[in-house]
């Protein structure tokens, strides 16, 4: 499969053109100019900064191929066709998907609800994007606390509190690459699908048995 | 509410009386004997051996009350009426619910699970008949590690392994209270049902929101 | 052994008279009054509050007996015998005696600490009196954060945050019946002992091999 | 820094030679060949295959520098030299021997001691030779549970059972990286020791205050 890599110079895209190339596809790193004339390609991943969605939207469109937009704080998402399978997911791990399928389960009883997260010192956000994400699949006004230490790629833990007992569900990342492996997952997936927009809970289903 | 426990000085019958009436229930603890003529209640809780059963189930009868079965092991079920609000409930524990739902949306999706359980020393029987019946909510032939030590009341740790992340879903139990205070949820919830057999879940879930 | 409960109808005299029994103590609880003449005892253990000590010390001396005084908070500790063994133990639990032993080697060394203690929703203080005093232990100025929540009868965490790794150290209460038992294995220790101060760190530590 | 690196095209050397560049440190990568003529260092880390012991010590020798020797395995450690600072080892993490320190003292005390060990599924021997090394720490013979999934790049868990009441001690590795962090810091601190063997626990101890 041909893969077209936009923003393969920053810190994901580095780590997605890496992975995928260890996983045989056949990458294109694109950085500031555009496709080669002739250079088609079967799924673009955009993860540049918000300026460069255009382009990644503009080669897409050339190659009649899926488009999985990685990152965040893209302000100008009505350029995104709607003739191409396109996918924008803010956090491309699979096991935070089946967190936020849980926590989804979870949301839906009663009782008391508490959210945990810890990242590395140098994550300045509080609390991480992932842990606003697992309490609107809560659906509740859950606390949030925010811890910071050391390296730690990233944990968030839900503890239920009953009586007598309690359920924690956690989330432990162990190292960056993760989201490029999923990236490369949803783009598999997301290539084989009609045009439309998926979420990344639309496309993680899909492999439900 | 009128509540009548079968077993009531049994380990866990002796603490379903306890908590209820703690809880401001009208308990009736029956030992040998069988009700008192014109003594009716609205709810027959059975935490007796197996050959108990039967007398719950005429308790139940005379009152026309809701019949809850606790004690595993009863092999006579077919003695159960169906003209009136039935549950055989083989562990009353709501957070052991909250996660054998869990299990069955973390089970339809690929990957490698793994179940470990951890109970005080005088426990017997491995692996303990949660982790059996949370394999089954799993729907998958997950391996199981049981552990024994010390006065643990119980704990239970589903493991996900993803690629550079993990998933973890545990509970734990603080004390055998536990069930009875579940026992008694069970049982405000069946008072109100109709007639029919029920499962735990079935009743937890009409909790939902 | 003959032990004098003072303080026994409060809840944790009460644990403790009850485990006492349990165990084949010989156990004489005291209320308001005090001990009878000619009843003798080998250890008295005070559970009672502030104002109850200098009953407790009245008792120790007229016995001769080993002191073990539990409750935090009094004020009046000059009237503690030195011609007796006795010991003041804020914290009677084996586990925190062990995690504080931890916390001494842990604080040695260079590194980000932070810790984190859980409780039920009851418990007003924050942050918990046996986190200060892991701080102490630790000998560093770290930070804490009190979650409440449920039932939980009292967890206590250290995280150690390193370069590329961490370090936990986990205390879990399951019960309060634990400060009961607590309080007879040092009670039976200070009976052995010669006239003098004790800590809880002295007596524990003389369970070493 | 001078450092020289034997066994640098190695997994492990080709990590330390990476994150001393990193860390601005001066690095001879040597592979077959030996140090060139005039070229001094001040430590050198042996991470090549046991036959490259002799190699390491000759290019010690010659810059009469520290030796640091990583690799297990080595069956001719009567080669390492006793006029220079040398240490062997195993396991350069410092949270496994802040870990190590921690068991040596649970194990003093009676009571019921697990351990623990995940690592990922490529991993085949069991159990892990940091779980052995833990358990001679412990001093006791502790019953040890080996569990193999996903990536997980290794953790341990020892956990003390006592009565109501359970202390755990989790050391979890994000990635291999921290060993060759761990390897920097003992080389620095090995390269300001007078002659003699020492042990990763005699360095990392010299960082107390």
């Amino acid at each position: 499969m041909k893969l077209a890599v936009v923003g393969a110079r920053g810190r994901l895209g580095r780590l997605i053109s890496l992975e995928a190339k260890n996983r045989g596809f056949d990458v294109i790193d694109i950085f500031r100019e555009s496709l080669e004339v002739g250079h088609k390609c079967h799924v673009v991943i955009d993860a540049s900064l918000p300026e460069g969605l255009s382009k990644s939207v503009a080669i897409a469109r050339d190659s009649r191929a899926a488009l999985l937009v990685l990152s965040t704080g893209h302000k100008n998402l009505e350029v995104l066709p709607n003739d191409l399978p396109v996918c924008v997911a803010p956090n491309a791990s699979f096991g935070v998907f089946l967190l936020s399928k849980l926590c989804k389960v979870l949301g839906r009883f009663g009782g008391e609800i508490e959210l945990i997260e810890t990242h590395h010192t140098a994550k300045k956000d509080k609390p991480s994007g992932t842990a606003l994400m697992l309490k609107e699949a809560l659906g509740r006004d859950v606390n949030i606390t925010s811890l910071r230490g050391g390296t730690v790629p990233g944990e968030h833990e839900i503890r239920f509190y009953g009586e007598f007992e309690e359920v924690r569900l956690i989330h432990r990342a162990e190292k960056r690459e993760l989201f490029a492996v999923g990236a490369l997952k949803l783009a598999l997936i997301l290539a084989k699908k009609p045009p439309g927009l998926y979420s990344t809970e639309d496309l993680f289903s899909s492999l439900l048995a």
